[in-house]
């Protein structure tokens, strides 16, 4: 199966959980379970989610487990796009070629359902269907609430608010801004299935080494989509840290060098996996993928 | 000791244990930690803390567990006041006497502050410090995001803001409304004790029962308190209710009818817990102090 082909499979399969994990009422409070699913049943890469299906089958984790641990982590990256794109935060009108959930429904639904995400995701891992032991349970929760919560994406949000017309940024800090802000949960999503398949050691760190290049990678390739993208393909605003006079990867390294460095990490982080031998031949691909991706 | 004894201390535990609990940094995105300290460290009657203290009085559980539970809930309970103050929602300026989180910081800061107390109060709970057992911790989770989620304060919250000028709800509606907004988190709270205590089913059941009828009368106690109280001494903006033309469980009973209600329900209440004996003494007389407090 090619990459291509088993990304869309799994972007399918998540989908479809999602679709049995997000709440569906008669009453009056319908209008934010239908902005919940609007936010998080179309579209977008699936990226975290695969991450999550592909470190599993490494471990013969179940799939039904994998899947759902697969849906918290896309609920989380979902209410993040969701929160982001406020108009008193990055104020985006387009995701994934749509109108962004506020701008669809109205801001008080939208805030409410990225609130309802965040807390269906920690529901969903708690459950006893997400893995019959519960102090795995327990340890996918506490990873991914470590991962977005104030020291990890919500941190790097408010850092990256911050740092929005600042061109003084020095590459140290930026690198830092960026673990924060999506490092942290492509790094959860990438050990997700060593925690759920008991793994040793160092597996979980070949893979957390694996996680790190990588999200470093799809940063730089995203802060050259913003340069180079074009807004129809690539599904939301583009030119925007340029417009916002904003340090990135690229202002600061150039093009060239930028381009040079994402290529460099993306075979670095593929090296990681040695170990796992041809089952991590996806997640080899996947790193390949971030840093020559389109949208 | 009085309840009133009893009440400030157990909020100046949970003070020094959310202070404790909530992050500290130097990078740049301490701003949003500084305001998820000024969102919970002052004031508040902290009740539903307190609720959780007493129920885990009442199966001799760790005060240590107890109040990090109780710290969790309370992050929670404010995270919610945070994102319901801001200019989309409530539009409140004033909290405990105080500028809300969005007039003090920014509303984005505030909309960030929100979700890393929601999302570090699951943090909280997953930790081993919480309980030694890992299926009393991921129950605690499973609870409270269940209560705290789209099914339901996330949802009551919703279900609010579409009755704003709907002046045609009946009982039934405003009463399942009053439920998920803020029945369900009093009710974890009241349960909590047994939840970390592994108590037998029939304790749970007497303490879901307490926690419904705590949870309406405080309700009503609250509608009453924005007809009759000051804005001064409720410490928020009062009278917005009736300016909005909103049914409330006083515009529906009368103001007469209304207090009987509440009186009748906090004497009902603090009967479910006749077999606690005297070690369920404070919460019977937190039943009468929800519905005679004057803010």
């Amino acid at each position: 199966m090619t990459l291509d082909d088993a990304m869309t499979a799994a972007a399918k399969a998540v989908e479809d959980q999602l679709d049995r994990l997000l709440p569906v009422s008669d009453g009056r409070e319908k209008r934010v379970h239908e902005a919940m699913r609007y936010s998080s049943l179309v579209g977008g890469k699936r990226l975290r989610p695969f991450l999550v299906l592909e470190s599993s089958k490494l471990f013969n984790v179940s799939p039904s487990c994998a899947l759902r641990v697969a849906a918290a982590v896309e609920m989380i990256h979902c209410y993040s796009l969701v929160h982001d794109d406020l108009p008193a935060m990055d104020d985006s009108a387009l995701r994934r070629g749509r109108p962004t959930t506020h701008v669809q429904f109205d801001e008080a639904t939208a805030i409410l359902a990225g609130d309802g995400l965040l807390t269906r995701a920690f529901e969903v891992l708690a459950d006893p269907a997400s893995h019959g032991d519960p102090q795995v349970r327990v340890e996918l929760v506490s990873a991914l609430a470590a991962a977005s919560g104030p020291a990890g994406m919500v941190g790097g949000q408010m850092f990256d608010l911050l740092a929005e017309h600042d061109s003084t940024l020095d590459i140290g800090a930026i690198t830092r801004l960026q673990r924060m802000k999506t490092g942290e949960l492509i790094a959860f999503s990438s050990t997700a299935g060593a925690i759920l398949g008991k793994a040793p050691h160092v597996s979980r760190a070949a893979l957390a080494a694996y996680a790190h290049d990588l999200g470093l990678a799809f940063q730089i390739a995203d802060d050259l989509l913003d340069v180079e993208g074009d807004a129809a393909e690539v599904g939301k605003d583009v030119g925007r840290d340029v417009d916002a006079g904003k340090a990135t990867f690229v202002s600061i390294l150039g093009l060239e060098r930028a381009r040079a460095q994402a290529g460099l990490l993306a075979k670095q982080a593929a090296a990681h996996l040695e170990s796992f031998a041809e089952k991590a031949e996806l997640l080899r691909q996947v790193a390949e993928f971030v840093v020559t991706r389109r949208h």
